[in-house]
């Protein structure tokens, strides 16, 4: 089962869950799969930039992919490779392909400046992993400083073959996915997957844009198929009802570096992790923003009842 | 009526007002301070970072000053002067504060990388306006790329006593807010006022967290006012009821780069501005965005009257 | 006079001389122009980068190009009007072209990064100043971390006639140099004069890659007219020999940030300026550096006799 | 054998020798380690940022340090161990300490921007490798991004008794070493050896300045330690001489990017590799710098007959 440019619905970037001592809770990772696939999730990613891979060593990473795909056995689940050489980033890809990986992503080094660089950083890569091996393109300029123009990931789509899916989020973005889309249009660039990152801040539009759909790490990863499935269906008033009522937690979640502490603590109270904990080095929170995080779910809860729903 | 450390409330981060062909639409000057005015608010800031300062030549800077610091005589009026030199910044200085400016606010420049050059930078700017000038410190790292830690923005307030206000947008920032009363709490720092920008996207917690107001340009000054009176009155929940109803319009408004297009775009809505007009070089608005400008004023009028009172 | 493509041999760019107490020196440049002159430069570049143009208040600028220009008549002078804002730089561009510059020298501001960003900015930067004025693309990534392809500045050229020079200061730089005359040779690109910075410190082989000449602010302006002469007449280890003389002292100068004291403290010992201060914020010589600076000078003097005539 | 703070002389940065088909070549390590022993080198660092580790597969990397650690073993050998996260950085510091490593480099990641972030990560880096391994602290801005101010430098000293080196590469540096070595003067700061990097393009006068040596990859190591030498035995002007004659190719060499190739070419003609080949992604040189840089050998064996031994 490989990605292809088909791809739609929502990919849940997933944590790593890890107990109060640093190892990793295994049956958190089963929890967290079961609970994607009752949402209506279509497939997953892990260890991406929120799932602290460089926190692992190489043989954690493998046995952590290798724990998801196998109780992700119903749908794709795609693998973060980035790495500082194509050596790792080989070695990696090829390891978790054979153990059933859809394909991997991709995240450009923050080094890359011109349009020509990006290409050939991307060129190299594929070259280093393989041609069969079908990846995303993660163009996240607000973490990496890359800035990938239309015109740049255009160049990468028609050169690569083996590029099925962008991850969008860049920012501003919107008019990104109709230049995109536009191209296929005109005839300029094949079709690609396009789902949404930047934890959904704006997938509202973003799916009136032509973007395909969510692959990102909010909370409420539910929320996303709800905002997904209604929006196809024609429902957009109640696409937007329900967005907009998460939008304030959603926010609060999306605060670079901060995020993963409120995601994770959010999950926890949701009896998704067993912990909260980050492994060293890690953010955590004050119990100010753990009171604020909890009056933003009390608020939520009066317009979705699951924000209700939680543990500890 | 020199700005100092007690400010408070809504200082407005102007746009300058430009008719279609470029020229500056005074008159729009004149609506907007009577609207701040009218809307409570207490101050207002001019030629920032949204003010289109750098497509002004010179005098027209001057000329635009002095309509704002002329209209607004019962509220004081902040003057950027950021400039990539000192005499450059200090001529500005000189001239607005000549006119009646109550302060300056100055932008660090985006090469200041360590603890020590960005406060050497603060004293030589000091040094170049004079130590009578109150100045606003700026901290913007998502624009200005120069992050300043708790104790970096401690030792410009110790060190230079006309440093009288933080304009606050670092992001994540609401634990800063936290450190920095914490500072004050335990005697290592003085007072200074701190009113928050970046659209005011945490402002219903910053002002929890013990800022003062806000200091920045969404297109709804009159709802800044409100949720700072409605959270310094008690009424914690109508605060945040308010809030999140122009969340989604706010977020949107809040996008690098693009944002100053949906803001004159819904101030020429408003009846604010003649026109949605920027100089070049300057960001416009598609269609499309207009379409989705309008559906967020659709869907925040049936909450808040005020999104339902629209021109042209 | 306005300059062309053609243009070739050395272009100083000169300092701006201060008396102790920060005023202007006009005598020292009467003395530096005369100077270049002597040495058979053939242009000269007032109020670059090293020229503290920042800070001078608006009128000095003016009448510091003022003085440069009308005692350099015989050859052409380049006026830097690199600005934040194309406003300043089009009123400054008008000033200094009225009263006989030959042309202006635009750097890119530092928050460029595509290479879209880059073209279009350069298109802007001539729809402001007039597509009549001549002007120097400033290809300088170490200070303005902005990187420019050979493709880029071929796109710049050729869409934009009024580019003339190419102020080449790219590291590595000498393959860019043979990639833009290979453009020249196969077709795609008009012929552009390329005179080289970054101190000369590539210089020796620069020029027999294609550069036209140097347009850099090293001490000793006269060792790079010689230089470049020496070359054009085939005398290959000469021009070397000359170099590589003066190379200890020259990388010494290259310094970023420390090297203006350094020229202006040997200046003002080769009798050129009257003082070697900087207008605050400036970098000073330290004892050691001096002692360093007077050794380098005194090693130099035992291979060109130039060194040794100083004063002070 | 382990690392101490009274380190000195030269420990030159060991490229990773490849053949042309991009395998390991284990002979050439060899003969490096013994060319470096011969030239009395007193220490060397491999894996280091131009020892292209990133290339490497991880089972690689520590066969290339096993060869290089046992052939050295008269002399200590440190290993890069910079990595993108801590577990990665703990499980090669156990390998190759294990093995007999003398200690480890850690290079600060380019995210890095305040003081604080800086002492922090080396803080939380000393937790991850154990506080027994000896590590240098690399201060390279140029190529890391990253500014360390003498006062950072001292805090990391006196917080971790490990950090016992630090390889000096910030540019200018001279009066940064002053600094540092005026706080072990006036007791502020332990003390720590200083080797300087950057190819050595100011060790001349570096070591005037209090620094205990080199440790940067110049494709004559062997000058390297004589001028070492000939400073500390007073012969200043010798040194300068020896030095000045190899500064054109230093400089040539010292290109950021393109250095590499030029190393392991002139090694290569120097029978110290078999050949100059880098693993993918490379920089290559062309038959024109090929010829530069023989005319630079030729020019330099006039005054240092090593330059005229060469094969090939």
């Amino acid at each position: 089962m490989l990605l292809n440019s088909d791809a739609s619905g929502v990919y849940p970037i997933a944590p790593t869950p890890f107990f109060d001592d640093g190892k990793i809770d295994f049956n958190s990772i089963d929890r967290l799969i079961d609970f994607y696939l009752e949402s209506g999730s279509t497939g997953a990613t892990v260890l991406g930039q929120l799932g602290e891979a460089a926190k692992l060593e190489h043989e954690e990473s493998v046995e952590v992919a290798r724990r998801f795909i196998s109780r992700a056995s119903a749908i794709p689940v795609v693998v973060g490779v980035s790495a500082p050489g194509f050596a790792a980033m080989r070695a990696l890809t090829r390891e978790v392909m054979e153990m059933g990986a859809a394909g991997v992503m991709i995240a450009p080094p923050n080094t890359l400046r011109t349009d020509d660089q990006i290409v050939t950083y991307y060129r190299q890569a594929v070259e280093a992993i393989g041609s069969d091996v079908p990846f995303v393109l993660q163009d996240y300029p607000l973490t990496f400083s890359v800035q990938m123009t239309p015109g740049v990931i255009r160049r990468i789509v028609q050169e690569l073959p083996s590029c099925v899916m962008l991850k969008h989020e860049d920012w501003p973005g919107l008019e990104k996915i109709s230049t995109l889309r536009g191209f296929e249009k005109d005839g300029s660039m094949r079709h690609i997957s396009i789902l949404c990152g930047n934890n959904g801040l704006f997938l509202d539009y973003e799916l009136e844009r032509g973007a395909d759909g969510a692959n990102t790490g909010y909370c409420f990863p539910d929320m996303l198929c709800d905002v997904v499935r209604l929006t196809k269906a024609g429902k957009r008033e109640e696409a937007h009802d329900l967005f907009d009522a998460h939008l304030p937690l959603l926010r609060y979640e999306q605060q670079p570096g901060a995020g993963l502490a409120v995601r994770k603590y959010v999950m926890m109270r949701r009896g998704l992790l067993t912990s909260a904990a980050q492994r060293k080095p890690g953010a955590s929170m004050t119990p100010q923003a753990k009171s604020e995080v909890d009056h933003l779910l009390a608020r939520l809860a009066k317009k979705d009842a699951r924000a209700g729903k939680l543990v500890g």
